[in-house]
């Protein structure tokens, strides 16, 4: 278990009593992690005090834990010069992503906080799409060369390896910065100190590009189990590394965001526990408020057949029933659709292929739910527990084509939705189970009452 | 990029001309990962042949890459000397995996092949619970004493590391097998060989427990940044380690799973695309008859409210309208609190907290969808777009205050539902999105039906 976490009222009550050298002794022994996320819960004003507390070299790692909102307000209680000092001294990667999230003018001026060196490392970072690799790069790692001996790469780490975002794993480049192999620390540990690197080397090389997406990195780290992976140009010269760690960051965040999306809602960006409650209702207001004047399409839909509903009442009961099933069988198809999508598991051109298999399932589907929403129409009739009218077994048929039909169209819908998402360079995720709940209500009314159009005619309608 | 992978034609034609030489070889050249997603690709028996030549040392490996139902398959196609080899050279936490995808009797009968010494820390590791940390973890990791220095310490990891599942981290012990302290391989490289390890340990020990939950330990693996942590037992006895790639595969599987159930099916184990037609209608349809006996409440809901309905045609126009907007809230809040409940933002004693917030959010979100509702209303009618006669405005207020009853009972729902389950101890992920919407059409519909009662009594009613 993490030692001496301490709660936030401990660390009030020490700032209010100002014992000061109490506090910093607690922070030295203290997570960087777990600072951060004891200075996320205090108020900001002894968040500044308590921050200020922890010691030079710690304090930029802390500041890079915490979440996007805290470091910008932390930014404008601190001196210029602290800024200055914590900017040049933050890691690459968190900088970038720093950086990322301020405003761009904010972004500006912090830019010239960095002394040259930094500023020129931040800004070919910055100059990477955001969610690209790029963003997640560090430049600080340690690269050998293919004549060293497995001793000599040992003795060369030890001299350059302390300022590296990792050391699990070293990077053989020849004389140009071309990446030729990657080599985890480990196997050069376990090497006979004479052999040369390039006879040890770990076989089949995994490397990423500057520009992939965030996903693919995270397709290939799950897949090779690595700690590390090596990023490169398009010509294979070496720029950096990303970290496994970042990269769970970055599946976290990715599954959060698509489940938020699939719920319904923006992304909301933070944990549901940091958003105001104002925030919260914006980001949920507006798609929902969206998904509502869709949904009204519904009204309108019923008014058409407005007229049929007073011949026959019987009609209106069954309509949440209907249209219910095509929502959920569409939330169904889409679900799963989406996180087969971010895993690529599927790719766009597997389209068609899922278009004749979810045909096939929601006909399968339809059928089934069709029989069953038949047999409780005639056994209510036949145990008198609700009285369908002389015309119930025609009732029932109705029910049963109709939800053949909609499930059918809220599967096709519901897996489509992301493939046309994707394909326009959206997130799949957008397709959300309420906005396809509510494409498939709107239609899914129409097919009922055409079905029953169809099949009443001369009878009750 | 990753280097030497072929397509499944490509092996399929090497197999058919029985090239054995050239496929061994490509074999050799090809990551393991690569190897095992190739033979799921290819037809079983193929697969059978083409694991035959993969070299004995690296068959386990990618045996352990392999999908459960494709082991299962493999393990029937080969001779029990071959099966007896493989199980005991594979890594511990992999055949763990195994063992717990396999029927309890194949596990049984697998188990007799395991060596008495693989057998122990086999039954070991399978006698913690499933999902549990224990079922992730290795015993195979690198141990050293408090008294070595660097220099000693590095020389211990070249004796005894080559059995280790990572290098990347080596652990302290006291005599009696206490965890004291773990440390990087990379800050032992660092050090001068003469320091003592116990002062470059790295600070704040951060340990697992092998009863603990494996999403709490994916918490600490993404607080923490580790790429491995040790699992000790209650006494803070050393019994393993997990490793972060475990722990991404863990994050993206735990992920799948809640999004498959948010989206209304069951978890379907395997990617969309290897799970067959009718299994996927099995896992589908399960649920969705489940909703749809749910959903055929509303129409013994809304048979209750048939005469209304005669009498006033009007009011059933709005229905779709306002029950799927007590949905579409339901979703949205059900699905924030899933993720959050997740990642540990939220625990379960934080239930009050959130069903205050989601009241306030309900009533708002409500109120505002209703003066939405009731100005289309007004609007519609002014315009002459529809007509809904002369009581119009109060169809309109009627629409409004069921809007808010109805949305903040659909978020209230879709918010407690997840506390609900977790606290009975079930996945809080199983309260779906179309769940949530089921139970609130039923609910919506009754609220909707008894505002129109109490204001259109004695006008439309």
């Amino acid at each position: 278990m993490p030692a001496a976490i301490a709660s936030p009222s401990e660390w009030t009550e020490l700032v209010a009593q100002q014992r000061w050298e109490e506090l910093r002794e607690k922070l030295e022994r203290t997570h960087v992690s777990d600072i951060a996320e004891m200075l996320t819960e205090l108020p900001p004003k002894e968040r500044a005090i308590v921050f200020r507390l922890v010691s030079r070299e710690r304090a930029s790692e802390v500041f890079g834990y915490l979440p996007p909102n805290e470091q910008k307000e932390l930014i404008h209680s601190l001196t210029a010069d602290e800024v200055k000092r914590m900017l040049n001294e933050m890691r690459p990667d968190d900088r970038t992503r720093f950086f990322g999230e301020m405003p761009a003018e904010v972004t500006r001026k912090l830019l010239e906080e960095l002394s040259p060196e930094e500023l020129k490392e931040s800004r070919e970072l910055l100059g990477y799409p955001p969610e690209s690799v790029g963003r997640y790069m560090t430049p600080h790692y340690v690269s050998i060369s293919p004549d060293m001996t497995a001793g000599e790469a040992l003795e060369h780490i030890r001299k350059v390896g302390r300022n590296s975002e990792t050391l699990n794993a070293v990077y053989i480049l020849d004389a140009n910065g071309k990446l030729l192999e990657d080599i985890r620390l480990g196997s050069l540990v376990l090497a006979d100190p004479q052999t040369k690197v390039t006879d040890i080397a770990d076989p089949a090389l995994v490397s990423l590009h500057a520009m992939d997406d965030r996903e693919t990195a995270l397709v290939l780290f799950e897949k090779y189990d690595r700690v590390a992976l090596p990023v490169t140009d398009a010509q294979g010269y070496m720029l950096g590394i990303v970290t496994v760690d970042d990269m769970l960051d970055v599946a976290l965040a990715e599954a959060t965001e698509d489940i938020q999306k699939i719920g319904g809602s923006e992304a909301l960006d933070a944990p549901y526990t940091q958003v105001s409650l104002w925030e919260m209702i914006r980001k949920r207001g507006g798609w929902l408020s969206a998904l509502f004047l869709g949904e009204m399409l519904t009204a309108t839909a019923m008014s058409f057949f407005e007229g049929e509903i007073a011949r026959a009442v019987v009609l209106a009961l069954f309509v949440p029933l209907v249209i219910s099933s095509g929502g959920n069988s569409g939330s169904q198809a889409a679900s799963l659709i989406i996180r087969a999508l971010a895993l690529q598991e599927l790719k766009l051109r597997d389209w068609f292929r899922v278009f004749r298999r979810e045909l096939i399932s929601g006909l399968a589907l339809g059928f089934m739910l069709g029989v069953i929403g038949f047999f409780r129409i005639v056994l209510w009739q036949h145990l008198h527990l609700t009285n369908y009218g002389a015309h119930y077994l025609l009732l029932a048929f109705t029910v049963w084509a109709s939800l053949i039909g909609v499930v059918m169209f809220g599967t096709l819908a519901g897996s489509m939705l992301p493939f046309i998402l994707r394909g326009l360079g959206f997130d799949p995720a957008a397709s959300s189970a309420p906005f396809v709940a509510t494409l498939v209500d709107v239609t899914g009314l129409c097919i009922y009452f055409s079905v029953a159009l169809l099949i009443l005619h001369g009878t009750l309608l």
